[in-house]
């Protein structure tokens, strides 16, 4: 089954569009700045169970694995496995972009056939050469990526929204319409295996790429720490046959913290009413 | 010391413009495909030593080692560990990029205060936001990035080469610009911290580039394999005060195999002799 029909069906089951951020930064019981395995995956995987039944997906983003060498990556795997083993769609954060034989090297580090990820991050700075052997892997495994596109941080305009001279397309709309290129070998039931990320802090964006190309799948960071409300976004998840989805990353983790809890099934059961909190307030804003 | 500084120190001593890619795809006495760390760490550190004399850096690019997980990783770090206690410029060719707190992450994987690291290569799609928590690290612990800026590959124009219409530049000349703009705290003896990756094979580029922003050092894949030849950057290595330095990767790497040696010795002895003819090459050019 191609990722994109993957991620339906489990949009269509759990009804819901919530992706939750497996970022760990500050873990109970662990100091700031250090790292410790067997804590942080035992709240990883507490945090896991709480919020499978109102999430589609988790996005660990390696880079708050890979800060801390050789055992956090472990740690990265780990968990990844962990959250796709309980039915989870699994999508790495990890904002790979290379050319030619590097970008096949990165796609065979995350997108072999018995992956546990179904999509990673890409980055598009290299145009064609560094996105094809990325769909060609996506191609043969069924797998998909997610092409940044318009980010949802504060500077993404100091390159992302520059007018092009001749079209007097930005820059995202110009990735926008390659997305959409790289992609059309991958679609079925309306929706591409290659998606975009659109970030949810600028919603007229995100409709404005929606309207230019309905067959490309959207991961959209920026709701909650970030800014971006469900209302900001209702009207894009309500596009027929759309399979968006929408990150929450501190909101859901750190769900806890203005509560003083300290007990573990505690913060776990608060990650999970965050999610569900965040599951009905997207659902409610699309009705 | 400043990572400029220590760069342009090594230029100086060793008389040599030369960096060695570390990437290895095609190991003698391992099959395609496989992976043995035993027989590629040992194949690396003799490269190490033989080109050693004649290269200033030496770049593992980290798909190569990422496609093979943990264990692929351990050797990475091993690699790279051993070529800075030889002495050379070590440069993280990892192409990260992300925004506030997750790229602070990324630096602090690479970029902390006993690094092996110099310098590491990052993607600056995200704009200030994403380079900043970099720029921040590197003036804190001597360490410097290179900032994707005109890359060597074919369809790099199909974003970097795009004319914005306000002020009639490319996304390159944009991005250097803000490479400029972001290294400007970071300059000693005219030289930046904060570099750019200019692809040799676009030599009238990279000239466009350096005479806009002569403070800014070029890191220059492309030379070799990829066709950029010496003539080509010699113009731009002969600018006063210039520390730029040029990449050949599998020109280096697989020098021997036309030969067809298999003595791991005598294809040692053969990446020794094609850094040595790439470092006369350029100086040659030069001169």
């Amino acid at each position: 089954m191609s990722a994109s029909k993957k991620l339906q069906k489990l949009i269509i089951e759990k009804d819901s569009r919530v992706c939750v951020g497996l970022d760990p930064i500050d873990i109970p019981g662990v100091e700031a700045g250090e790292f410790n395995a067997t804590k942080t995956l035992a709240f990883l995987k507490k945090m896991v169970l709480a919020i499978k039944p109102y999430a589609v997906a988790v996005k660990p983003n390696i880079a708050f694995y890979e800060a801390y060498g050789i055992p956090g990556l472990i740690m990265f795997y780990k968990i990844s496995e962990f959250a796709a083993s309980e039915g989870l769609f699994l999508i790495g954060d990890v904002k790979r972009g290379d050319i030619g034989k590097t970008a096949d090297m990165y796609a065979k580090a995350y997108l072999y056939k018995n992956s546990p990820f179904d999509m990673i991050t890409v980055n598009p700075l290299f145009g064609s050469d560094g996105i094809l052997p990325f769909t060609e892997m996506c191609a043969k495994n069924d797998k998909g990526i997610y092409i940044l596109t318009k980010t949802s941080n504060k500077s993404s305009g100091e390159l992302q929204d520059l007018i092009e001279k001749d079209n007097d397309l930005s820059i995202s709309e110009i990735i926008s319409n390659l997305v959409a290129k790289w992609g059309s070998n991958l679609i079925s039931d309306g929706n591409s295996s290659i998606g975009s990320v659109v970030g949810g802090t600028y919603p007229e964006y995100a409709e404005l790429l929606r309207e230019l190309h309905p067959n490309i799948p959207f991961l959209i960071p920026g709701y909650g720490a970030q800014g971006g409300t469900a209302k900001d976004i209702a009207g894009l998840l309500k596009t027929p046959g759309n399979i968006d989805i929408v990150n929450s990353s501190s909101g859901i983790m750190y769900a806890y913290k203005k509560m003083g809890i300290t007990d573990l099934e505690q913060i776990a059961f608060e990650q999970g009413e965050a999610a569900k909190a965040m599951m009905f307030d997207l659902n409610n804003a699309m009705s």
